[in-house]
């Protein structure tokens, strides 16, 4: 069986209509299911690129506010199937502290969301419930414009597999000087950004204060929500934001960048954070 | 407050490093929580762009396997909040016969596939478990390649806001002549999916022998598994599939194009229903 753990997988192809037509080898991005799980218990199955599973798993912990600060974590595992060592699809995860003391509580919750019949869900109430409950972001990080404008290309150069399978998102965590810090390429646009905070979150260093997120495609709410339980202040997308993301943006004190491409970007909140606009 | 039903909202930008510089009026692609409740009770939340909601919550449904056909369905309505009209934020769906019997084993399946502490996820046995046990697709329908690689096209012309917000997926649904029977825009491209084969479901339309179904973007897991449902055995994709659509795709019996694109593309699986190549 193939080892699960790479970034893609060969496949074969027919190109039709190409100047170079006919049959072909090629590769295509990898999507393979990952269990988290919480203390033995399943939490979640993410279609996900393998690769940083781990970081993965925290973040999207993190994501989920099942865990706060890095020392809610007593230990990230993978878990090999006794039969299937070749497969590395399980993350366990133990939490300690006050973490561990609200697990039933949060699984309970979990449960729960799926059979509530509460009109709570209807218009405003529903986004109001969605956001979450974390303070507005006041951090004083400054970017020059013309580096922001450059972190679309600062990521390129950071990304293995993309240039291969053209099916990957990319997401980059930077310091005010541009500098890469983190960076991670999955199927999934939220896995990207779960596993570049989830491994900074591992070396606890969450909140990630004086830092810039970027995002290939889009920027969705989900992207700034995570982008805020991480303490990113500055969020740019080389494609369009949604509204959502865009009202979130504003209230949760982040700097909403869209359209990053071409030398230029699209600035939707708190300029302030951008200098020389 | 704004009618939540509009597919985009006005923002305000600056732009920065562009020829026409400065503060602008734009839009932005809505993304709107949408509720989905079965006989009341809450079953799902979707983060979607407002507009084919009954569509949408249709598709869903039979995406997740809760119904099966057109007769499943007794009822699908649009819920108001009595104190916030404008707002359009929940679809409660009813069901008939053998679906409406199996309801309350579905609710409480979906709230044990969070609890279960089974290792059935691990590897080959998650992705088999995924692969729902539907029979492979053998319907004879055949596409000219070069009416294929003008799908992109087709659908372009179909779709009425992507142009001006960018920030939109969009999917359609062709007969093996070209004509564009469905198409759908939303911030999420499985949205997409699900808006025109919900739509087609909610005409009695399902399984759709002798349709191809086009996606600007990526080709996914689920974007595969939603065709296989849907009856749909020509997917194409405007950009790379993963490894885990094409492998479903063989498995299901589905022509799996991607890079659908500038004349051409690639063809993965099962090429007999493409003529000319």
């Amino acid at each position: 069986m193939t080892d699960t753990r790479a970034p893609y997988r060969r496949v074969r192809v027919a190109r039709v209509g190409r100047a170079a037509a006919g049959s072909a080898d090629d590769v295509a991005a990898a999507e393979e299911p990952l269990e988290v799980r919480l203390h033995g218990r399943s939490f979640a199955v993410i279609m996900r690129t393998p690769g940083a599973d781990r970081e993965l798993a925290a973040g999207f912990l993190l994501s989920e506010s099942v865990i706060r600060t890095y020392d809610d974590i007593g230990a990230v595992e993978h878990c090999r199937h006794p039969d299937h060592p070749e497969v590395h699809n399980v993350v366990d995860v133990y939490l300690t502290g006050e973490a561990a003391g609200a697990l039933d509580a949060r699984l309970e919750q979990r449960r729960n969301i799926l059979t509530s019949s509460s009109c709570g869900l209807c218009g405003r109430v529903t986004i109001d419930s969605l956001r979450l409950s974390a303070a507005p972001l006041r951090g004083s990080e400054r970017m020059d414009w013309m580096l922001a404008a450059s972190l679309p290309q600062r990521l390129r150069e950071r990304q293995a597999v993309f240039d291969e399978t053209g099916g990957l998102h990319a997401a980059g965590l930077f310091t005010m000087d541009g500098d890469c810090e983190a960076a991670a390429e999955d199927v999934g646009r939220h896995n990207a950004v779960d596993k570049v905070i989830g491994a900074r979150l591992l070396d606890d260093r969450v909140p990630l204060t004086g830092r810039a997120l970027l995002v290939s495609g889009r920027a969705s709410f989900e992207i700034v929500q995570k982008a805020w339980l991480g303490g990113v202040a500055i969020v740019g997308a080389v494609s369009a934001p949604s509204s959502l993301a865009i009202e979130l943006a504003e209230e949760a004190g982040i700097t909403l960048l869209g359209f990053v491409r071409d030398g230029g970007f699209n600035l939707y909140t708190h300029p302030a954070r951008i200098l020389g606009v």
